[in-house]
């Protein structure tokens, strides 16, 4: 099965909805991307149509906004 | 375990974030309410903290609005 992708950039909101994602799924399905940190996967991000972080890029392409920590122009800064 | 809930209002987001997340997660474990529907359960869902819908309570409290499909206000019209 295709993972899915996690993107989040460390804010707290972030942190806590990583932990929830984690506990909810089963974590070995779900990549975590930090793109405050892996920068060059930003572009990757974006491409996948996230809006802001948090949020879970699902394995058929779908993007769950989850809760609002950032803007990826924040993220970008 | 106890279960999670997940609460939406029959919107295209809501179906949409839905069928992810019953995919993603064991869908043995998470309750869905319509609370489009279910409106005696609204103010359940406002005394977990739900701003919007969908959105997924966790066992442990934390809400995680997953996109945004309408507020609140919305639903109760």
């Amino acid at each position: 099965m295709s993972k899915s992708v996690f993107y989040h950039a460390g804010c707290s909101v972030c942190v806590s909805a990583e932990q929830d994602i984690l506990n909810l799924m089963d974590s070995s399905t779900v990549e975590v991307v930090n793109i405050g940190e892996d920068r060059n996967r930003i572009a990757e991000a974006e491409n996948a149509g996230l809006k802001s972080v948090p949020a879970l890029v699902t394995p058929n392409g779908n993007v769950l906004h989850i809760n609002y920590g950032a803007s990826m122009a924040d993220v970008k800064g």
